[in-house]
């Protein structure tokens, strides 16, 4: 795990090196537990205020993005889903009504990649609404995050900052684009695309980028103990910035830090997507793009115009230091 | 499940005759969910001012309930626990702290039953603490809430009462003897004694008193199609209730629809324990108790001094029905 407060906190709560019992392969410190078997289990809080506010989006839009976001761990393991468990604290008022909404949306996210909600627990809440989101899947070889090698190239699916640009832009009072509202109301899990790469590609790390690029990258590089390098000018930084926040710089910036992205981030040999990235485009609908490199050393690199920088986004979202997300 | 706008909420949300994905055995509907393969997984909430209050139990107290309450979701499958994954939603001005506390409770009861914290997750909090355990287990046979069969006894273990005697002391300003606190604070999921009932007497529906003995004999007779009658002069009453609370009516009260006690309530063939009673109270310390019987029909019913009542309290604790808990 990188550096920053809650990744700090986690460690002091799960400290590395503990001794896992029979049956348990991966503990703490990846996207999912692995179980003996290649059973794969994450489990993600979401908190009205903190994660999402009612007046972005619809409470079905909550519990759609809630199921992406838990499948996406999924995904970050290359794994096949078998499903989720949604529990949900709720205001005694509008109950019935709000898990109505949130349990249709989470199914149709799990629908969508051919799973269903198969347990959960309700609670009333005396504050705000809070959701925990468990996904399953299971794996044969799962992918951790600790298996960069130096030399390898780092790659990343699909477009980066629209969700963090959305939030960006009502966090100013505005209204982000349609385009930039659904990437962050309705993310998609990138499972198909995870086992696809694994299967073909030999993928050597690999994560789900929710932290942001920077950020994911620190936890990549973490696990395997090394550097990684990104070229900021290489990122497929999503073609509606721009515009939306009318700002290069900035959107370059969402790209790389901005978070909830659920895109995947590996690393593989280099060459080794050479004759892939236009089969995998024609397949999926979406860009493969090479982001970086890995190397001896340690910690988040940028490079641009030919000049290193430390990745100052490295942290990604840090839930405890202070900074605000909603 | 049995009746109560909580379990109708659910029934609602995550209705029965849904077909299960491939690799899933059983989903919504009994303590855990069954993966193919023996994994179960059950996901439980815990959320500051409905579960718990702070002016009750310390917060290691706290993270040590909620892992017990996990686990003994296991215990009701009659599963092998491989470990939990703790998810904390915190204050972020005493986040740190209070994580510390939180789970070095849950890691002492998790430790206890020989397994670990496998995983979590972390959230800012703008209201109550609130959290979400998974608990992680393994059964070749696990045993279901539905097998119970016309005519068999019903059975369970321990005492009866304690934990919800506590809560109504508190409740009226009152401190409750440390045995009963103990029973609330620092329960223990009955992991050993379901494993050792399973291999032994062949158990044919198990559950766990999360909800109160009326209202879980009403998931077990639901789940078989069936009625139960519970013999109010045979419940196990902890001995400590008639003194602390100041009456024998309360007390049995308590005892039937108190909740939280996490004992094991189960149904085997008529005679089946007979052999097996007194081996059982000396490996473990604690009474087996007939409580019951099922038989053709729906819903518990109870019987006392020859005559026959319905039960009162068959809900168990219902999250939205306006019942304040805590």
């Amino acid at each position: 795990m990188g550096p920053g407060g809650e990744f700090d906190l986690i460690r002091r709560l799960i400290g590395p090196g503990i001794e896992l019992p029979s049956g348990v392969l991966v503990g703490s410190g990846d996207d999912c537990t692995v179980l003996d078997g290649g059973v794969v289990i994450s489990t993600d809080l979401v908190v009205e205020g903190i994660h999402f506010r009612r007046d972005w989006i619809t409470l079905e839009e909550v519990g759609y993005r809630a199921a992406s976001a838990a499948l996406s761990d999924v995904a970050a393991m290359a794994a096949e889903p078998l499903g989720i468990l949604l529990s949900m604290a709720l205001d005694p008022a509008g109950a019935r009504e709000e898990a109505i909404f949130l349990q249709r949306g989470a199914d149709e996210a799990s629908r969508i990649e051919g799973v269903q909600i198969l347990g959960g627990d309700l609670s009333r809440s005396p504050g705000p609404l809070m959701l925990n989101l468990v996904a399953v899947g299971r794996a044969d070889a799962p992918v951790l995050r600790s298996g960069t090698e130096a030399g390898d190239e780092v790659w990343v699916t699909g477009w980066l900052g629209a969700s963090a640009a959305a939030v960006s832009l009502w966090e100013r009072g505005g209204t982000p684009p349609p385009t930039l509202k659904e990437a962050f109301a309705r993310p998609r899990p990138r499972l198909r695309e995870a086992r696809w790469l694994a299967e073909r590609c030999g993928i050597h790390g690999l994560i789900d980028l929710s932290d942001g690029l920077a950020g994911d990258c620190g936890h990549l590089a973490s696990a395997a103990g090394l550097a990684i390098v990104l070229e900021v000018e290489d990122l497929p930084v999503h073609p509606a910035l721009e515009e939306a926040l009318g700002s290069q710089e900035e959107s370059v910036q969402r790209a790389l830090s901005g978070g909830e992205d659920y895109e995947l981030c590996f690393s593989v040999s280099p060459g080794a997507l050479d004759d892939w990235v236009d089969s995998f485009q024609d397949s999926f609908g979406i860009p493969l793009t090479q982001v970086g490199w890995a190397m001896e050393g340690s910690g988040v690199h940028l490079e641009s115009a030919g000049r290193l920088a430390p990745a100052s986004g490295e942290r990604g979202f840090d839930h405890f230091s202070g900074e605000e997300k909603v």
